[in-house]
């Protein structure tokens, strides 16, 4: 699979925090190289260093920070692309990307919902990613990842789906400042505080997890809270299930789960998608998030609930598996795929 | 109902987080005096002002500053006594204090689900106080105030009980760091982090919402979570009702509620038990905490939910209305009910 | 003094964090009426509560909810006008607002180093806003209100300034968010974190306080930092006497002290401009920002230094005192000294 | 020097905060293997795993998690011990490990003034741990770690005495919450708050500072305090040289500066003691704190200083460098002056 030459790849958007988490994860990738760096009209032509507000707690890495921003516009020379777009802009800007031919992973809700525009967490519906072959904007393609908060729960979700099935879901998440990316969240807004409601977050949870979990029918009820945490999107889960197990069987069924990223031993892949944590209290966010580098959903308080047949907490890093490394995951699998014309093929 | 001459009463506990908010509210009551405060062994014999560590925004009133602590064991002085005890040694001392002749009002956990013990929330079952007249703790009594998260959030039922009937509630809290006191939770443990647990909240909030709205056949699901927030517990309710309504007349079933406090005009009573607020985001801790001089639930962002009937947030100041202010106005109930024998009866 | 018939005034800018505690000081003003706000041209014609994103902890007052928000152009139906313009427009914009014949009260920096305009705290050098009757911008005038740090050091330093004579102050501060208005710091960059750095502050506090303790070789050094704390400006400070004095007279100066507001009894002035707490870690901003209304400076820890003679730790609400309320005491002393032409002159 | 066979170390107080970052910087050491850990009574016998509370961003090392706790006492099967003991405790403790033959590093600050006993920050008084071999705890010896916010000062020090001499300091500290320990300060205390107070530490900084720069007549005062921020000691210092320098050569100083541990390529060693950051609002706690493995002391802002020569900021990670791993590369040099008897010696 690793090929010696790497594949060159474009990064659009980033300046912001997931255009950021991109680069981290990036500067050192076995199989991708980053050519090209785009961001606003305002900050093209700037060296990436002048023009980012850098805010992660690794070092900037030095071979991106002269690197000159470009316009976000195709063609770049690059046949995969990185969108950490706004979704303000997005959805137009990646069409054109992939009708110029470019491969496009998008972790905007542009094409999310588009019947036609795979929607894929590589663990849960991989298989889903060759509706990429008949792409409607060819001869490029849009990928998507999605929501942050749904890549958490759909993971926690897809090994108690295939084992049981689930009828009913009621989830409240509570949900990490980064998710809003920057400025984002004012700090005298979300200080000593919570905001219980995110814009449009509660639809998107509900729709992008039956389009995952490819169940129409699938009831889901989510509530949406900003709490002041930096990274980690925690979630209270019930649920209720098609054919009963006991908790030792659910436990098991996460303990098993396995998806393609495993099988085929993608570079940014957890060891497990999903972690069951003993013990009374967790997973907390600031210790659980990074787990598995940051690429895991972990879980933790099984137990009976009186409304359905179990709840649940669940937590996953919304930046790392819930943007830029979700949207990795899915361009290593593309590849592994060979859906995607890479260096040394 | 306002006596010339103040009641003399006692605050067991007074220098915990409790105690601390029982004296700012009872500073300038216009019916209650403190003439008692005690604490641990440690503290007894020390001016309160050299036991306590102070944590309140608004200054320690001068009149306690001075006043020696006293042991906390009856008999005191006075036939009123607020217990700001830690559960771990409210139960013993509670009935001790009773059974030497003091109308106790508790806000400790230790006896509010005895049978024969009145745990009350003055809007929503002041007829349940009338228990308090045949106390199994002659010649005084006992009578509790609810967790604080189960105040606020039977406060937001209570008039949709009356009015539709609930069958099923699922409810998650995001309750804050002073409902566990002083030291409580660990600044390093807190900080930047959620904690998706607190010993015992979810059985309390269970037992004591069927006891007080006095349905024995209420289906309750709670989750409960610690955020960073000073104070104000913010929860997230999905209810299911017996008979259906509009939103608009769920809103109005609010907007009408009142309850004994209000009709008696008690002293701490807010104006009205429940405030809707409309709007995206509300309610939130900061903000609205302090409503109605932090004596109302508010509720904000109700919406029909997929799974059950409604969806909505309510929010309560946990050491306001859920402890000291709670238990006050219960003390003033009583009073007005001629439950406790008073300086002027 | 007070006249029976309010007198008129307009808040420029009235949506930011500053405009938002001109609004809860003015609601219940005995003085003054508010009679106009302005915002941006993006919120004129809007109505108040539909063009703001309130975020005090006390309700947007009804009275001005449904008032429409006028351009931020002269001339308004008021002769007073507050300015809680941003730096980047209050220049001109008040230059015209005065020539338009009104008296400007800013809390700008544009005109504060202006030599003849007036830099006042009331408190300390209520002598020098006899300058605007000599006003530049005739008809009207402008007299500014210092920087948010500048204020409460001043505060504290006046007293010694008197009695010592004060050579060389160094200064360390630890700013409140809210100092930034609102969107302001991100919440991404401050949470967890301290940024050791404020745009112009240093400079500002360094000049400012030069101008009003009216001392042009007064030795100074400032260092500023964020801290994230919503509300009250932490100050280190050391300072050289010119006269020695021990502890005790430092401490009986600071309680000594009043000023023109206190003798004059103005609406929003302290009871006592400073007051020394007693104890080990106080001043502290979330105990003791709120003090004496937010209008006074607390000072705590006072100790010799092993380099100047002393140092201590002083604490000013930086919207309160270091802003809004600063303000509007300056306003209230401008109409004792007839310099605002009032409804009852 | 790297040994086939690694060196057997305890860890005495090994549940709070500094001790499980020595567990998690040992969990993979080169050179020495954790044989034992040691507590309070309270938890001797209990498995590791049941007895903390482990606040750590990374899991608990496997290989520590079933460790039975062992008591706190001499003789333990290893030549090393580390000491992560309470102040309260450890004076007499290390004593007795020291006399029954162990080579005790300390974090506790009971010994660090005792003239026979080394006080050592490797990069700036590695000398100073010649006196080890006279010690007066023979056989074993006791050497000490200094204070969490005096090894980020020297270091950034140290270059600047070389080159210029200093004779005066001012420092004012913000410090972050790890410092307490657990449970440390409480989270009801500091959030939305900065506490100007930390017990003992302004006379620590003081008298440690001059033990390590071996100056009896260095000038210098402290102001502490804590701020809610996780980890990451930040400090304004402000400095006054005996030989003048521009701006330039005291950069240079800091980027020319390595100590004996980079010389000696020790494990734990930072690349570089000190890095000077350029830019406005750097360094800062939570960017900044881990570069170079939490070892070295970043330098920012530096500029001229109305009062003394120059004004900068510093920062060091208080349990890394400022505490679990200080002491560890202070054990690393021991072992390569040859002062502790190896596996492989």
């Amino acid at each position: 699979m690793k090929s010696l030459k790497k594949t060159s790849v474009a990064v659009l958007g980033a300046t912001g925090t997931v255009g950021q988490r991109f680069l981290t994860l990036l500067s050192d990738h076995p199989w991708f190289e980053v050519t090209a760096l785009t961001a606003s009209e305002r900050s093209a032509g700037q060296r990436y260093q002048d023009a980012v507000r850098w805010v992660q707690s690794t070092p900037l890495p030095e071979r991106f920070a002269t690197m000159e921003i470009l316009p976000t516009a195709p063609p770049l020379d690059c046949p995969l692309v990185f969108s950490a777009l706004d979704a303000s802009v997005a959805g137009d800007v990646e069409t054109a990307f992939a009708r110029a031919g470019h491969f496009v992973v998008s972790n905007a809700k542009s094409h999310r919902l588009d019947p036609d525009v795979p929607l894929i967490v590589p663990e849960v519906n991989a298989g889903a990613l060759e509706l990429a072959r008949r792409s409607p904007h060819a001869p490029g393609a849009i990928v998507t990842n999605p929501n942050c908060s749904t890549i958490g729960l759909v993971l926690a979700l897809k090994p108690l789906a295939d084992e049981f099935g689930i009828k009913k879901i009621s989830v409240v998440t509570m949900q990490a400042i980064s998710g809003a990316g920057l400025p984002g969240v004012a700090s005298y807004e979300i200080a000593d505080n919570v905001i219980p409601f995110i814009p449009g977050e509660e639809d998107k949870m509900q729709a992008e997890t039956r389009k995952i979990l490819e169940d129409d029918d699938l009831l889901l009820s989510a509530q949406c809270n900003r709490v002041p945490v930096l990274d980690g999107h925690l979630q209270c889960v019930s649920i209720e299930l098609d054919r009963k197990g006991d908790a030792a069987a659910l436990r098991d069924a996460w303990a098993r789960f396995e998806g393609e990223p495993q099988r085929l031993d993608l570079p940014t892949a957890p060891k497990r998608p999903v972690h069951y944590l003993e013990g009374d209290a967790v997973p907390q966010p600031r210790l659980h998030r990074d787990l598995d580098k940051g690429m895991a959903a972990t879980v933790g308080r099984l137990r009976p609930c009186p409304l359905f047949d179990y709840k649940f907490v669940t937590l996953s890093h919304n930046t790392l598996r819930g943007a830029a490394g979700g949207a990795l995951l899915l361009a290593e699998l593309a590849v592994a795929k060979r859906l995607i014309e890479t260096a040394s093929s």
